[in-house]
């Protein structure tokens, strides 16, 4: 690959995102800026700017492999710039006329990582979706697992893995609807946010028609300029940080309930996975783990953008842009990273019920403490449910929906 | 005041929160969690669980003085066993004898902080309507007050300082969006989540109706049990950051243009406000100051809430829901001081225009170079301000819906 | 108290830090910023530049009441501001004369919150020495408790309770270490840093003489002015989120232990010590919840910190400095917290070797399988220790050292 | 090249970053994995555990291509489990035998990200070392370039460029001294941090003998086996912050005192440097844009390594040690990239006296208000600059030492 030299080659050191990736590549990013200057081209054409037909031309030329795009980028801080030069150098000149014609590069970049969230996000939400789907089989079928609920670590009173899987359901339920519920716009202002260029290429009206013509042609939402306005980049990172943190509740309960003492759960088996280098015995709940991994990541890099927004200044920030791009890439890559392992997670989840039932009689008549305060009697611990089933059927009601 | 002994006063290092914050102290914050146990028991009664009239007498009773409340809190890791205590002991036998009958402290607590945000959320937004009315105002008033622009520190282009307003404008806007539509849910699950106790009191009908009761009384959204399912607590974090996010991106603004170099805008004048302690002469942005170091605090906080939620384990987690109070709180102080000062920053921020043209004129024709590569002229300032009226129109008309 | 109306009692909602923070609270600031200013009179007393007498009659003197002074914080952006204002109007005029005198408010306040910083340290330091003691205790006394060493939460092979609590005394050591090892410096700079001011009053080898003068009578190391340069802020920062690192990792492993399935370990019985509000039968390992969650909290703080440091501007920065001084106490605040509770913790932490012992059996041969692999037999745990004596000696030996 | 498959080519989105990389590639951490088992069992070999030439003969084989290595490490969760299975495919059976005998994943990997750093910083410490001389030779320099000192962005009082670059410059040195100060440690612990495998591969006194070896032959520190005991990690990451945040600062100022109004200092000129895509008269700050991105994002990386250290449980943690990976990584590569920046932000960087000057004078003689207070005159700047040249003097000597 010609860009190779740029290549950061970064994957190894977080399997959690392995294999899920490729959506939030450098090259996936550089195809979608020559991709969003296209459509801003088009969009130019349409509105009757520039000439017809070099959108199209532009469209079918094979993209400028760009050799050492990220190191040319320091020049000028950042990638739009070396590569319009790339575009410039190969493309007609009637084409190059109008290329980039009014626009600013941080038009291109923030509508290209839009574009690019854009599209991760439909992933994300589909895996997302087989992890819900999946959760509500195991709610239903485990309505009566009866298990023993835990509180600050302890035995606390009783309660069904339905239920357990109910909760963390809704609370994949809550980040998918975030993510879902998100506007990712398309950014067009020019050089200050004035959209004067555009103006002076033609007039107000025929101005003001590009924003909305530039986004829709992108499958994006339009917004009024956001140079410096950065809500669409905090809520998206909002929703991404929200959708591993829930992801990481799965994990967390499940390694911990896959505990050797505990053992209630089990990850799905796969020929090699959970082995160690040393001990050949152990089967380790790995998939758990790396979605862990990438859950303890992720708030760190959502309060950077909070930052970079609230450090927003003049008509473009000094440095506070800059230090979104690759926040949110990485947030982009594990809730991608982290969506992917949680689907295969839950796929297989089994729960082992005499494990359960076992590590429930531990308690005794001490798990029915509550109720024998409450109503002189204790039972058993299925007598004292609540409406475990009903928020079951809630849950499963609500993940079909 | 008798809990005294409790009180850890830290307004004095935050002037950011100063005067902001009886909202959320430790007063009321403990009469909260008293309200929401008066309330609790009221819904009892209505359903029918306890006999009725003995949420009114304790309605009616004065709070307990808790002394040295926090110290007690560490025995049972939280407040709600203390206060029960203190409760317990001031009020008659056949009030405490249904007192919390059924719940939890986790549904205490949750909900009792859900109560003070609702109270906290309806003046910070109301802060909120206060500086975007001031920006909406200052937007069309500086319409035609045609300033350089920056990106990257330097000059660009020509913008207005109504257009620079609107986007500051638009920026609180989505802030308060983002606050306002928040459901603020109370908690109800009980010991575990299960709702199990309530069911033992009554029967399932009826422990079901308690919580949208429970909530409506409250005036508060229902919710099912989110004891380890997060998203009130993070929606809410990422509210309140984008809060003092977008106030911070006013206060980075004004610090920056009213250096005395630049000296566009000055902060309004009140006696001894921004007084030197050494340097008679100074005249120092310090809302802007303040309302910047509130910006500076919210993310490493939000980001602590998302790792609490993504560390929830079993029923109950085992320190993740502890750290959340504290944090959820100086959020709300946080957005509580920066709204108040930006509302007071932006109802008397002044513009200076002959500044503003000086600075704009140390450019001279190098400001619309970017006119004369489209067009081949440069021409006035005021001739290339693209759509800087209609944006302005756009942003004022939202500020009114 | 007459500074009630400052009060922002926040103790309530962090147990973790109840008890521990008389020395960090507002009135201990004030206080600590008088006592800046008399030791600041004494060296210009020293050095000759105010009369004899003068720092020791301020000393003699009551300390204002400073009523509101949070709130009149907020006109010039600190409470040195209005505090000096309190000491104007109650000291005699030949004091007031020389009171600051060459002086900046960042000169007060950082050197205050060093002070206290140095004083809370000597505490933090104390508490992590009886923990330190407590657990090379604990390791000497389980040298021969053979338990399940876990990996990835998975039985793995052999190891002792004793090296268990040795591998946590070093991490208790390290962050001893770096806090201990911590230069704190007073701050002397006069308004810029030039030391103008007192060269003035005198003349440079005279103003040459105060910052070392002045830093010594207070027992604060000496360091050129760092208005902006915040080494000192974050390195004690770094110091304290390791300290509540390194006792997140106690509290992390005793919660986990202490599991109903697992309990091998129990925290410290006390007469209502983790008591539930639903369920008597509970007795929740409180002391490592609270622990934790400090621990969970520490990290976002400290990254404020850096972040203020990183964006110190100028000769005193707009806000990242005034971001600072909360943040930095909270972080105070938490360490003496959770070293308290350390203390407490380690001083009475129980090992079941009947359930250790249970736990190791769970696993059978399997927990000796790298030794199968490796040298064809299994044998007994006990025969599988590896270094663990060495390995506890050294970490004892370095305990005591 | 084959391993790229693997490679998420992530530099295109951090420039501050490019070109400074290829220490910590997946490449160069794959590499360095390698040299750590040929150490590890050359230590075999040293101690007599393993029999002499394996070592020898394993460094000259070519390393494996280790194709879709990443991918491969989602499995067992590491890259060590796939990166073994490469080498035993391409290496003779007699070394093959003795290949990672005793060690664990995380006594490989941990030491290879310890030796990647020990190389990076050797790197960073040069550059810092670089800057320093730089910024001594500007600070030597404009020991009279008279200036306005800011505070709280105003003018406040005089003082010498000289000094502010003494002040960066002693801000460069407490990072740098912080970095250089590090031990980095190998690990050596085996499985679960006992030594047992290598004492049942020979005996106590043997395999005593290793970690202090290992650690030798890779130039790195012996430490006691920290597996779960983070403070090398959490140490390295606070240099690392620290790092950023001192060139952060010199960047900050940069940006702000080269803004088009102000102007005093202006970065080193280049062919294409701070060009922009739209407005060809620009001259951006590129240099410090970058820097200043690197500086906002490494406090929330350096606080998840913080969170990883306070929440690694066991004998090895499930997760929190593989989020460590990647923001480590990422921080080096934060810190190669800014420093390289800044040596040559600083290398060139140029002071306009005459703006000096001029921006000077528009506060006349109230920038001498201060003065006036104190001795009842103003006179010149020059006057009125304290102990400038002796900080000076003081801040050379030190980069000099």
């Amino acid at each position: 690959m010609p860009t190779a030299d740029d290549a950061v080659d970064s994957g190894l050191l977080s399997p959690a995102t392995a294999g899920a990736d490729a959506l939030v590549s450098d090259s996936a990013i550089r195809l979608a800026m020559v991709e969003v200057e296209v459509e801003y081209l088009r969009a130019l054409e349409t509105v009757g700017i520039a000439p017809a037909g070099l959108a199209q031309r532009m469209a079918q030329a094979e993209p400028p492999a760009s050799v050492g795009l990220a190191r040319r980028s320091v020049l000028g801080g950042n990638p739009v710039i070396p590569l319009l030069a790339d575009l410039r150098a190969e493309l007609p000149t009637d084409v190059t006329a109008w290329l980039h014609k009014g626009a600013t590069s941080q038009d291109i970049l923030d509508t290209a990582l839009m574009l690019t969230a854009h599209r991760a996000r439909a992933v994300v939400l589909e895996r997302l979706t087989e992890t819900a789907g999946s959760l509500a089989r195991l709610a239903d079928g485990h309505r009566t697992t009866v298990a023993a609920a835990r509180t600050l670590t302890q035995h606390s009173t009783p309660t069904t893995w339905g239920l357990r899987f109910a909760t963390w359901l809704g609370t994949v339920l809550d980040a998918r609807d975030d993510l879902a519920a998100l506007d990712l716009p398309a950014q067009l202002g020019g050089a200050s946010g004035t959209l004067a260029s555009l103006v002076a290429l033609s007039d107000g009206p025929t101005a003001a028609r590009m924003p909305a013509l530039f986004a829709a042609q992108l499958g994006l939402a339009e917004y009024h300029p956001w140079h410096t306005s950065r809500a669409p980049v905090t809520r998206l990172g909002d929703a991404l940080v929200s959708v591993t943190g829930a992801l990481g509740v799965i994990a967390a309960n499940v390694a911990t309930l896959s505990r050797t003492e505990i053992a209630e759960v089990a990850e799905p088996a796969a020929h090699g996975r959970g082995a160690s280098s040393a001990m050949p015995q152990k089967q380790n709940p790995v998939l758990s783990v790396l979605i862990r991994s990438a859950a303890l990541r992720a708030p760190g890099l959502s309060s950077t953008l909070h930052l970079c927004a609230a450090t927003a200044v003049d008509e473009r920030p000094d440095g506070a842009w800059h230090a979104e791009w690759p926040t949110l890439r990485e947030l982009l890559r594990l809730a991608l990273g982290a969506s992917t392992l949680a689907a295969e997670l839950t796929s297989g989840l089994t729960v082992d019920t005499e494990r359960v039932a076992a590590d429930l009689a531990l308690s005794g008549d001490d798990i029915l403490a509550e109720r024998a305060v409450l109503v002189g009697v204790t039972g058993q611990p299925a007598d004292y449910l609540g409406l475990s089933d009903a928020l079951i059927d809630a849950a499963i009601e609500r993940a079909r929906s």
